[in-house]
């Protein structure tokens, strides 16, 4: 299908989608999910032909374990779906609304951003993911998955379109890439008369830095994770202990686990062998500044890098600081503005922490793992923005509209 | 000043006036203010000095005026930044904040975007009311002007140093490019290290477009003002005939301005005689459909061009439509998304009207010319945006900051 088709086809469909009810896009999305169940073989046999195809290619074993699909991960994607029906619709909300001197009433309204382009990698389940999310938001949106996961998403597509006809809605409303070619990713994010009026890529960081270096509309996206836990003077040790532990080991491959410790000196020599005993237990390689070398025996000494690295993995970089305004400054300038936190018990300390650290979530006596949409009452997110406009972190539902003004007359005009 | 310690100066100022409280910004808008009340002369002087140079080099007229201070106009620019004085501080509310099963408690703050970079054409009074503006919503701004405007800009922005300095605040926090350069403009929005957070150009279509097409950085702009004016078959006709008239004639250089009318065609015959009459005591031609044409003897006939021009002049583009849809997909097809108003006294007609159309404003029984700022009470605006992310439509104090997520908690962890 030539790209102007399937952009007449989303234009067509967000004229109908945009405006539909909650009931009707209820109705859709549980007739997707039944779609699903019903298309097991097909999906599960349609990923099985990915997968040798993917070994055959040598694809790496990360890459072939996020691409897998099994009957646990297909109920999870059936029940992803269920979850978004029960999300309370955005659209239509009106707030604001005042009467102003000229006796005009000015208000905002919510509605859809328009036709979304979700750009991904290997995981299957965005397809059905991120079309939930967008349907129930009442945008188009248009799917381009990695090559790799082909056959994958054209099943899954094959039941999004067959639960949006069932529920009377056009096919266009959610496309998944008729194609693996390249040049299918050109046409959404630029070019003259682009497919899309939004992007949001969703992936590595290379995929998410490159399709925002080339977009010529917007883009809602997530580059680092380089989150923080600030530990201060007057913290709470046993706290923080527990705060540090679960910020750096409960997962070491997201996006919000902390990457960076701060330690206030006045607590370093009580905090950091600790710190160390308990990361050790882990398995966790601390590369330290020279105060905090001096302290944990088999430190590795931290370079200049090491600040602002997203490791992913059992590695934590520890800076001993002089106070607050040295921890705000390191935040701010070597973190990613994604999640940071601190640990302290002084009133005056955090109010100060949270309003200068100019990352997504600013946290107080909270593990950095709590960014992130359902932890926050989203119900589900289609990523975790670390832009400075339109939504910071997690992205939900809300995150999927915006607010145009509307104003109600009794015919009014200049003078 | 190398563009690296433009920087860095805008990011210390950053840290600095973005945890700056309401009181200390107000003081430093005061001082300001004063401060350009005491250089009239200089201001006056530099910006002859401009003229002068503008005159050899040819400016157009219109040009010429856009550029040209008066005393009037200096007064007009002291009394934009009092108000600004008066507006309410955005920075620092915290909404929604709600307690989650956890018992972390979650919520919203509102913070400025961080370093803002405009890039404008001649108009002096741009550099004091975006500085202004950008320094009352606590970010730190990088001003580039036209290079026509370079010695007027210049004396300004001696006037914002100096307000800033007696208030206690580093002159980083506005910064006017010290030169006329045109790479300034790119290490602006783009390169490696973008010296700018967050770009608002202002000034012509092209400029825009241009800008927004190199930028590397979110873009908050404004691009064309193509607004509509629907007449329904259950309009108020003498209310239509007023909002019609006021929508083309109240002012035709502006974005807001009506560029085209839509008129059911049941009210076509009544309608479409009178509106030719009124809008020829203007001096306003009309370029129509077919229909119209038949109805308007003078009329001249539209082709496919005018349903999509900005005409910014006293013409209009007129067509006969069947019904609510039609004018609802004619709109969202050949409109700008900018403002766009229905005229009807009918019930569900205005209700779908207001949720189907995609602008940044949409109004029922009012003129477009109320899509404003000082209309709507935002109290001042930096510009119109007519993007789909962020602020949409007149943006004002609160258009300049983002939320970031606050998390407060009693040491909870992840399970």
């Amino acid at each position: 299908m030539p790209y102007q088709d399937v952009k007449a086809s989303a234009q067509a469909a967000l004229g109908v989608i945009s405006t539909a009810t909650t009931d009707t896009k209820n109705r859709a999305l549980i007739a997707i999910s039944a779609a699903l169940d019903s298309a097991r073989d097909a999906v599960l046999l349609a990923n099985a032909k990915d997968m040798e195809q993917g070994r055959e290619a040598g694809l790496d074993a990360a890459l072939l374990d996020r691409l897998a699909l099994n009957p646990e991960r297909v109920d999870a994607m059936i029940e992803g779906v269920r979850q978004i029906v029960a999300l309370p619709d955005p659209v239509g909300e009106i707030s604001q609304l005042r009467r102003r001197p000229s006796g005009i009433e000015v208000g905002l309204m919510r509605q859809p951003l328009g036709v979304i382009g979700i750009i991904y990698e290997s995981r299957p389940n965005v397809t059905i993911d991120a079309a939930a999310l967008c349907l129930k938001s009442g945008n188009a949106c248009v799917l381009r998955g990695g090559s790799e996961a082909f056959h994958s998403n054209q099943a899954i597509a094959h039941c999004i379109t067959a639960g949006l006809v069932e529920a009377g809605l056009p096919a266009g409303v959610v496309q998944v890439a008729p194609t693996a070619d390249r040049d299918f990713v050109g046409a959404m994010i630029g070019g003259t008369d682009p497919l899309c009026d939004v992007i949001i890529p969703r992936g590595g960081k290379s995929l998410i830095a490159r399709i925002a270096d080339e977009a010529r509309v917007p883009v809602i996206k997530h580059l680092d994770g380089n989150c923080h836990v600030y530990v201060d003077a007057d913290a709470c040790v046993e706290r923080a202990m527990l705060i540090l532990e679960n910020s750096k080991t409960h997962r070491y491959g997201v996006c919000n686990a902390a990457e960076s410790f701060l330690i206030h000196e006045a607590l370093a020599a009580q905090v950091l062998p600790r710190l160390a005993a308990i990361l050790s237990t882990h398995g966790v390689e601390i590369r330290g500044c020279e105060r905090t070398c001096a302290l944990i025996e088999g430190a590795q000494p931290a370079n200049n890098d090491d600040w602002s690295t997203e490791y992913l993995a059992p590695i934590v970089a520890v800076k001993v600081v002089d106070g607050l305004d040295s921890a705000i400054a390191h935040i701010n300038h070597y973190g990613s503005h994604h999640t940071d936190a601190i640990v302290s018990e002084n009133y005056t300390t955090v109010r100060k922490f949270m309003r200068a650290v100019d990352s997504a979530s600013v946290m107080a006596n909270a593990s950095t793992r709590f960014a992130d949409g359902f932890e926050y009452g989203l119900g589900a997110e289609i990523g975790i923005s670390t832009d400075r406009i339109h939504a910071r972190g997690p992205v939900g539902l809300e995150g999927l509209t915006n607010q145009k003004w509307v104003v109600f007359g009794d015919g009014q005009v200049r003078t």
